[in-house]
């Protein structure tokens, strides 16, 4: 019998990271300071990062190689399996091979620890002792606090106060990795303080959050700031997803036509469909696929523009498709995919048509997930279940045209901690948010001002 | 560098159950009528469970073949990994190497689909249409749900009452995978419909879940019971554990010197230690220790004696190591090594000492837990933190001894479902409970006017 699980020996965890930087035809536009506008130095990122990841930011090496520290915690549950939903075919009836890479295996559940790992590792290799981060649904927050006890690093999260109080066993995974987690907004910072002041009852906010980690980190010399999702070097921590995908499929001797993530910041997206699209730019024909939620139509909907990472505008400008900073998404379960940015180096693909873009309404992906969990018997994190939802149209259409095909999806966690939305759809509760156009072009209209990235 | 994680191939998963029956040096005593005390006959267990289970209950044949089904399905997660704990070893500075078999890749997070999947394909091959089953903590009737789920079975799954409204999520999970979940006692069965007259605000118990589940069985042709621990065929089905690890072994080049499993009705326990016993009974050396909650001492402190499974008394009576079927443990989070008895193969390999026996108190087992989780990253069940427990006592003798040994412990499941217990531990809230003599005296006592098992 085939092969339910393609699992590569420890021995081939890939030693470098591919950086997609390297291969634009047409180069990223740079980060611009808020405030002035005027391209970011090297230097007005050092109070908030590592040195070696502010290299990795900006850099155009094809290839950046994994510290032997980073592959050595990669290990714990890297490489990670490729996984043949056989189950899922059967019940589609569709003649496309279907195949997940599975990032759930990991501690936190998720993929975020590929990059949490990494950046854990060099600020502590730079003697900084204490990493600060924001964490809304609770995934990069628990990936940032295993990370730093993995390498004897302090880890303080600002956890959106409703978010705190709905899922208080996130709080406790973290804890249990020796985090200290705030509620905010908190009294720990002045940006926390002055939101409390404005309203003691307040449910919090990720843009919030984030200040409230920036500033903390700014305001302590042996501190520093990570982000889970949006920047380059993010991304490119991320890419050992693929380029462990790209030997899987070689060892099976075949090559996918389709690459489908989930896109909320994009860093799973990219993880898995970088290394692909460096085929692509060789000539490669393969389709990859970005899926977000109708209620954040961030690659669908939104203009490419220079838009800030927070609404209080304390971080630098990116060049990306945003809703405008001041977006509040509607409520919807995948936490994880309601940010109002896309990730430059993603949106850049979209702009340059190296990927497609899909949006999709949450009931869909909770049926596409369900039907999931009953045929492979792993619950999908709610964010994945977006990408399964697309991986089931591609499969039908396989089954309509009569072709055979390969397509490969990011697994990109698991749903055991976020079950809320399985409980909704199940009792019939399940909501299907709409975003009017008076609501996004209002959202929108927050990026007047800023400066215009130059046309393609 | 070595591996972190032995992996097989999914050709050599094992083809073959071991049973442990086949090599007693004294029979185990019969499974007796709880009415008339009489040996039961297997036609007696008809309207409970599946032909081939009470085949296999009552074999004595070594080696058992597992169903190409039953591989086809287990290969979704199995063979699983063997484990280095090489950030636990560091931590502890012990010459000892410590191993870790990790069941927590499967769908439900815990060994038990091991059983659960076989019992729900013999069932399903012979034309039962339902599976009623009962849990506590949730870990066995999430896997019977995700089992049945995989062979077209519906899914009945009496839920203790208090269980059911503190943790909300596992009712999610079980219905996700189609299960029917009733808080009990439940309006469903005459034995649920009698507690509740006697008392509609009760929290429920184990004991009248499972004659909700029996009842329900019984009184429909198209349905069986299914337990998930201390029968004979339960412990079977779990030897793949201890199979795969031999294999892993194997590959290594070594043999264990220590075999370590936390012991509630004792199925996870005997999975791993089982395959070694084998071993052991040809003239290897190898220690083999269950460990329990010192609340629920039922290896360390109970008499060997014929008891009941559950409260009212409608399960056979089986020779076993038993608190006595009315006892009520003091509250501790292990939810699944609260049961008053212990499956008869490990309680008769403990009257053969083949095996020793450890009690232990809560907060060490979440002390080690904690350690394991900040420096291997996953954050075990609370019952496999009696294991990690044992385990740290064992390597700390490694080292206080200057022997180099090597130590393998079933990590038996993750506790991302289970964070109350580290939450009370973090907050300093955690107690370790206590078991009065005259309250253990007191429960003994339930077992008089029950069949005497023979001295050995």
């Amino acid at each position: 019998m085939d092969e339910k699980k393609i699992i590569l020996p420890e021995r081939e965890l890939p030693t470098h990271w591919y950086n997609l930087a390297a291969d634009l035809p047409e180069p990223l536009q740079p980060p611009r300071h808020p405030a002035t506008h005027a391209p970011l130095t090297p230097a007005e990122l050092a109070p908030l990062f590592a040195e070696a990841l502010i290299e990795q930011e900006l850099s155009t090496e094809r290839w950046i190689e994994i510290p032997t520290a980073v592959r050595e915690a990669y290990r714990v549950w890297r490489p990670s399996p490729l996984f043949r939903a056989t189950g899922l075919e059967a019940a589609l009836e569709t003649p496309a091979e279907i195949w997940c890479k599975w990032e759930g295996v990991s501690p936190a559940g998720s993929h975020k620890p590929n990059s949490a790992i990494p950046q854990a590792y060099y600020n502590a290799r730079e003697g900084i002792r204490r990493l600060t981060t924001e964490t809304g649904a609770g995934q990069w927050g628990s990936s940032l606090a295993y990370a730093c006890a993995q390498f004897g690093l302090e880890c303080t999260v600002y956890m959106v106060r409703i978010s705190f109080s709905q899922k208080p066993y996130r709080a406790s995974l973290m804890r249990a990795w020796g985090a200290t987690v705030f509620p905010s907004p908190s009294d720990q910072t002045g940006s926390g303080r002055a939101a409390l002041a404005e309203d003691p009852e307040t449910n919090g906010s990720l843009g919030i959050a984030i200040s409230e980690a920036v500033e903390d980190a700014v305001a302590h010399d042996d501190a520093h700031y990570a982000l889970g999702s949006v920047l380059n070097h993010v991304l490119l921590h991320q890419t050992i997803i693929g380029l462990e995908t790209q030997k899987q499929f070689k060892k099976l001797g075949v090559y996918p036509d389709v690459v489908i993530g989930c896109c909320g910041g994009g860093s799973n997206f990219a993880g898995l469909a970088f290394p692909f699209l460096a085929d692509k730019f060789n000539g490669k024909e393969v389709r990859v696929i970005g899926v977000e939620p109708a209620a954040c139509p961030t690659l669908t909907r939104a203009p490419f523009a220079y838009d800030s990472g927070d609404v209080a505008m304390m971080t630098p400008l990116l060049a990306m498709h945003s809703l405008g900073h001041t977006f509040v998404p509607p409520a919807i379960h995948a936490g994880g995919l309601r940010y109002h940015g896309m990730a430059p180096l993603v949106s850049h693909m979209l702009r340059e048509k190296m990927i497609e873009a899909l949006s999709l309404k949450q009931t869909e992906c909770y049926e596409a997930a369900l039907l999931f969990a009953r045929t492979e018997g792993f619950i999908p994190a709610p964010e994945t279940s977006h990408a399964i939802a697309a991986t089931i149209r591609e499969a039908r259409r396989a089954k309509e045209e009569g072709k055979e095909k390969t397509i490969v999806m990011n697994w990109s966690g698991h749903g055991l901690m976020d079950l809320n939305g399985y409980r909704a759809f199940l009792e019939g509760k399940l909501v299907d948010a709409d975003l009017p156009e008076d609501l996004l072009a209002r959202s929108i209209a927050s990026m007047e001002g800023l400066p215009k990235p130059p046309a393609l």
